[in-house]
Formats: structure tokens, C-alpha cells, sequence
């Protein structure tokens, strides 16, 4: 088959007018379809549903003898800071447990760097007039929001196969308004790209001009494989052994939780930092806070006591989420590659499908498909300030909806993808 | 038996040495008891042991249908936003439900007000050189850290038997760099004291420099009666309400949790506000968090279906707790009382008694019953900056040691307190 841009103008009308005929068939269903966010389906929710099982029947003490139910261990209790340290490949004295969401880690950890400064810092970086945040993208709105609310100016930093593009972060970071980085180092939001060693290394090891340069490694997806293969899974080396290796100890914290392991609204987060950083951050939260919820961490510990454990239960959850993936790119596969107007990265983890359709449409896509009864994120969401310069990304979601919901809803993208393609080469060709 | 300002020099070394004869005794005993915190005690911990049963036999979803276990509700499920609004006598738009710690909402909110403002602020509280917190005296220290920390000046307010002097208090406030007060309304933290309606009334309706001046009104032991006798159980007006009716909406941020409810280290926080107030607050914590633990939500709402569950509920941990508190008021009654140099308000409830040694001694005191190994909370911690200007006040938890323990840590506490006070008579008669 021709692809669209090897067809002329009454080859690319034919098509429009097969593809208007879906379109109808589409609009007479009246859909209604939520594509949006990387929610958990209540199947996988039901994987976790015992968790609390044993503390009716062994009840609320930790290995050492610990009473989770009451004030104390503001760090997490010790089998829990364990587990997440295997998760990481860190150990457990860099381990600060919180409550549920580490996006409330990252918020609160920028916002002690703005009244009080790192520990490095010359000044809080409320001070810093002009400081500036680098984004590699498409990237996590969440992760922006955070930043441009906290009054960074955000600085887009292109994503390639192997991470961030490395020749563009080791240039700006020579600007010492340049505070630090947005990562997502194992299946990135959106794309699935895993970083490249060397993409580590050399964010270990670049050198900054801010003295007190931080990167926000949020390991989110650390084991969130969608094969059971290992030598497929995804895997990044230690950053914070690296970043000591060179000479850049206090450089990264590093962020995860068990709200895509457990429960989306009810996991607990994990912060891991060097001793320098960890010092200072508990000192401040030392103050803010007595303690945050060891019970839910007694729980999580007691279903999920290691690696091996945590391991066997993602492989749940990947054998409910491969379908949707592999759902998603199959059709995206059989309807939008051959046009030649539309690419994306395979995703071996991760809770996104990250597509990019031909420039200047991303927009008129998703409109679309809102006009269909399909919900998608919307287009630029995936870029700092909403704006995606070339109008073209489009974030898809297959975790929540069913695999039919889903054969739906990605029917109608291409439609929609392959219509506004045709209708942007007509013009290109008129 | 005359009072030892009664007594003369001869009569006063007498005396001293039938106490340290009993010193003698205390120290042969190697003791090591704990007073230093207001901690549950294990029993009162066990009331809640089955909270999470519900959850594997009826589900996670609230009654409306929402599943807890995913993100969603970031003000809290209705259900338990419900609980709280009947707890503080306020309405369910009123609440939004944070993690286990009320702290953490307070540190959170005056974060929000230093990089962000207040609603109705000029500018960023952060940028407020010399701003200052009024904090009435003898109070909770670990509110006074969070104000300190966050680089307020603390300025002391003395407490009557109606709460903060308000004569001081609404000179004060005449000042445009005082941004707000502590308030501990029912059973202030350390006295035990109940705001009387007129003070409530006062606060509500003062004039104050600042526009955007903030009462943080920490309502910890609402419901933490000591006597199930309705007529003698603290009370205070609806604060929301009583500001919102002198034209001072905005005034207040109130605070509560089920620490002492349910776990101390696995509750709910609440924080309660106006439109304004909470829709400034939502729109920051929006990019904070996606949401906070709703399961727990659940948990305790179907333990704690409404306010007679509570109160019923609050009854169990009273009747734990009163013959702790009756052993040491009992002791001081006896012991100290007679001697004319100590005083003290008796407490209907909360977690504390709070007792006024001879001025000068406090210190010496802790430090001699910390040598006896009766560890009290170190003497000046329940003013800012931990300095007692009188060092005068000492501040017990009985809740937590048994009341055997109590019995002995108290008599030592009034040992030491009366050795004191006869060497400081010796001293000011010589």
C-alpha cells in the first residue's frame, strides 16, 4: 500500500472518503470512552484487596517489636525502607518512607529547597530569580505542573531513544540558573523509553554550574514490566551510587511508591537520598510532621516482604495490562503505520502509549475524538506549559478501559489521526 | 500544717531533711520511667484494632460508589468529611482530609502562605521581613518549632483561665507584621484550659493590622473528654462560624484529627476552611498530590459513622485515661498543694497537666527527676525557643505510663518540686 505521502491529491480524497464513512459509523455509536490518566483497573486494585488481612491476625507489631499504631519511626519502619531499597538497588539507611503519593515527596522536597535551600545551597532557591527547571520531553504534566508552580521557568530538553538528549542537558546546564532535571528513567512518561547507561553516567557526571544542581529521579515505573522476560525488562543502574562514583553524591533524589504495585490512592512513597540530603530534608520534616502512616507500611511490608515478592505480583498486573498494550499497538500497527504519518515508541513497561501523529494536528486529533465520545489526555499536556511546539504528541492510557473499550477507542484515534494527516497533505499540496 | 512560705529557716531544713530521706529512697529504686509525651497508651490503641476488618468483608467503596483504593476525592470521601464536620460543628464543604498528621496540614498551610500568600494577601508571607506569630504561653512546642522554623519571631501571650489574655492579645494585633496565633481551644495543650465563648467572640471579631492575619486553630482534643457528663465537658462556638459572622471570614484555619481518636500514627488529619481559604488551599495541593489515603477514609468511617459513634467511642479511651490523671492530680493535691509553692489548672480532658512549680526551679526540677530516672519534657519546651521566662512550668503525660508508674513518677516529681522550693525559701531568707 502507498503511503500517504506517496499518494497524490485524488488518492488522498479517495481515502478521506473512506475514512468519513468510519467516521459516521463511529458517531452513530455514541461512544463514551476515558483514555485519559494511568489509573489502575479495579482488577489489578483487586490483586491487593488482603492487604490488611494480617494485621486483624498478627496484629500491628514490626519484626523488632515496633507499635506501628502509634507516633514514632518518622523514617518508615525498617522491613518496609528494605523493600523499597531492593526495589532500587540502594540500601535502606537512604530510604525516608511517606504516605501515599511521591509526587507529594517531590512537591515538598522543592519546596524546602525554596525556603530553606539545599544544603549546598548558598540561598534558598526562592531567592533565585529567574531559576530554571530542565523538562525532558514529551514528559509528565504532573512533574511540570510541580515545577512552574514553584516558579521555575521550564526549559524543554528533547527525548531521544536512550533519555534525554545528553549534548543539549550537559549545555544548559553550564547556566547556573539551571537548579535541575525531571527524570523518569525506566518507561518514561509517556514514551516507555528506558534510559541508556551512558545517559546515566553522563547526568551522574556532568558537570553543572549551579553547585547545588539536583535531578528528580522518579523511578516510577522501576517494576512495571509488561514481560516476564527479564532480559527485556527495563533497568537503569543505581543513580545514587553513581552519582557518588562521581564525585556528585548529593546530586539526585530519587522518588517510587506502590501506588501502580498496590493501591493507586493508598501505597506508600519512598524518597531516597545520599545522607547530606536525607539530613537535611529530615530536619524540616522533622518539624512538619511526627510520623506518617506505619500501619499501611506494616501491611505493604507483610504482603509484599521483598523483591522476589514484589516481583511475582507485578507479573499479575503485567499479565492484566499486556492485552491493552499489546491491543493498542497492534491496532495502531495495522491502521497508522503504513501511512507514514504517525510514529511512537514500543513500551516494554510502563502505563503509557505514547504516539506522534503528523505535525500541527495533535490538537484536531483529540478534538475529534472528544467530539466522538473519546477522552484522550489532552494534546500538549505532555509539554511544559501545555504547549507542544509541534502540536503532535498524544498520550494514551490503556490501563483503565477494557480491551474492547480499548479496540474502540484506538480505532477512532486512527480514524482521526488518518483524517486531519489527510486533510494537512491536501493543503500542504494545494 | 503551715505552708512553706510560712515556715522559717530552722523549720524549712527540717523539712528538707524528711525529703531527702525519700530521695534516698526514690534513687535506690533505679527507676526509668517515661512522662516526656502525649502518646495512647497501648490499651487505648487496642479500641481500634478491628477498624480495618470492614475493608475484606464489605469492600473499598464508599456509599456513593467511589473506589478508594484508586486516585480520585483529593478533599476526602464524603462519608468521612461528613464525621469531621459534626465533629467540629461545621458543614462537609467545609473539609479536606489530609494523611494520618494534623501538623503536617498546619506546616503545609503557613508553607503555602510563604511562597504563596494567603487569598487576601499583598504578597508571599516569605517575603515579610520580620514577620511575627503570637503564641499563648505555657503552649504546644511543636507548633511553636513549625512558626520558628518557618522564620517567624514568636511573641509570647500569656494564657488566663480563659485562654489567651485577650487585652494582650488585641494590642498586639495592632501591629501589621503579626500574621496570626496558636490556638488549642478545648483542653489547651499543656493546661487543660477551655477558650471561654467571650474569647472565642473576641478573636473572631478583633480589629488586626494584618488583612490577612490567621488564627491556626488547633482543635486536637474536641472531643477528648475525661467525664462522660455532658455539662462538665469542654466546649467552644463554631469558630468558622463565629468569624464568618463578625465579618472575618477568612480568619481562621482550624484543624483536627483522629490521632487520639483512632492511631496516633495511622489517623486522619482534617483541616477545616472558608471558600476562600479552602479553594486557595485546593488549588496548591492540586499540584501537590493527586490524593491522599482514602482507604483509611473508609476505615474510619465505618467505624466512626457519626458524632454519637464518636463520643461513644471517646467514652472507652475516658475511661482508660481518668484514673490516670485522677492518680496525678491526686498526688499533687496531697503532696504539693499544702506547700504553697505550686499550682495548677485541673484539666476536664485532653493530655496533659501543665503544673506551675516555684519561679526559678522548673529546671532543676526536670533535671533532678531525670537523675532519678523519671524522664519529664524538658522544662522551658512549652514556650518559644524553649525558654521559660519564669522557669516555672513543667508539663506531664500521663497517658501513656501505667498508673503504678504514675504513682511513683508524680511522688518523685513532688519530691523534687519541694526540695526545690525549700532551697530557694532557704536561699531568699539568707
Amino acid at each position: 500500500m502507498k503511503s500517504y505521502r506517496e499518494m497524490n491529491a485524488e488518492e488522498l480524497k479517495t481515502e478521506r472518503k473512506l475514512l468519513e464513512q468510519k467516521l459516521e459509523q463511529y458517531k452513530a455509536m455514541g461512544l463514551a470512552l476515558d483514555m485519559t490518566r494511568g489509573k489502575p483497573s479495579p482488577v489489578q486494585l483487586d490483586l491487593t484487596n488482603h492487604i490488611y488481612d494480617s494485621l486483624a491476625q498478627d496484629g500491628f507489631k514490626t519484626k523488632e517489636g515496633l507499635d506501628t499504631r502509634n507516633y514514632s519511626a518518622p523514617a518508615g519502619i525498617p522491613e518496609m525502607r528494605e523493600v523499597f531499597a531492593q526495589i532500587l538497588g540502594t540500601s535502606a539507611d537512604k530510604i525516608f518512607l511517606g504516605n501515599s503519593s511521591s509526587l507529594n515527596q517531590m512537591f515538598d522536597s522543592l519546596m524546602r529547597a525554596l525556603v530553606f535551600g539545599e544544603h549546598d545551597s548558598d540561598k534558598p532557591w526562592g531567592q533565585i530569580e529567574g531559576r530554571k527547571w530542565l523538562c525532558p520531553v514529551p514528559g509528565y504534566d504532573r512533574h511540570f505542573r510541580v515545577t512552574q508552580t514553584l516558579g521555575f521557568e521550564l526549559v524543554n530538553v528533547p527525548m531521544t531513544e536512550n533519555g534525554p538528549d545528553m549534548d543539549i542537558v550537559e549545555e544548559l546546564v553550564k547556566d547556573e540558573k539551571v537548579m535541575g532535571i525531571w527524570c523518569i528513567p525506566v518507561y518514561s512518561n509517556p514514551d516507555g523509553i528506558v534510559y541508556s547507561g551512558e545517559t546515566c553516567r553522563r547526568l551522574a557526571s556532568m558537570k553543572t554550574a549551579a553547585k547545588d544542581f539536583r535531578i528528580y529521579w522518579d523511578n516510577a515505573y522501576v517494576v512495571h514490566h509488561l514481560c516476564d522476560d527479564e532480559a527485556e525488562q527495563g533497568r537503569v543502574p543505581d543513580i545514587l551510587g553513581l552519582c557518588e562514583e562521581y564525585g556528585n553524591p548529593s546530586r539526585v533524589y530519587e522518588f517510587a511508591s506502590s501506588s501502580k504495585i498496590t493501591f493507586a490512592g493508598a501505597g506508600i512513597s519512598c524518597l531516597a537520598a545520599n545522607k547530606d540530603n536525607l539530613d537535611q530534608a529530615k530536619k524540616i520534616m522533622a518539624v512538619q510532621t511526627i510520623c506518617n502512616n506505619k500501619v499501611n507500611q506494616l501491611a505493604h511490608a507483610r504482603m509484599l516482604p521483598d523483591l522476589d515478592a514484589v516481583k511475582a505480583h507485578m507479573k499479575k498486573h503485567a499479565a492484566l495490562l499486556r492485552p491493552k498494550f499489546e491491543k493498542t499497538l497492534d491496532i495502531l500497527g495495522s491502521e497508522l503505520e503504513w501511512t507514514g504519518t504517525a510514529h511512537w515508541h514500543k513500551p516494554n513497561g510502563g502505563y503509557f502509549v505514547s504516539i506522534f501523529v503528523m505535525p500541527g494536528t495533535a490538537s484536531r486529533v483529540v478534538g475529534m475524538c472528544k467530539d466522538l465520545g473519546v477522552a484522550l489526555t489532552p494534546a500538549g499536556a505532555t509539554y511544559p506549559y501545555g504547549k507542544d511546539p509541534d502540536d503532535s504528541n498524544i498520550r494514551i492510557a490503556p490501563s483503565f478501559p477494557s480491551v474492547d473499550e480499548i479496540d474502540t477507542a484506538v480505532n477512532v484515534l486512527c480514524v482521526c489521526a488518518k483524517i486531519t494527516a489527510v486533510d494537512k497533505l491536501l493543503e500542504e499540496q494545494s
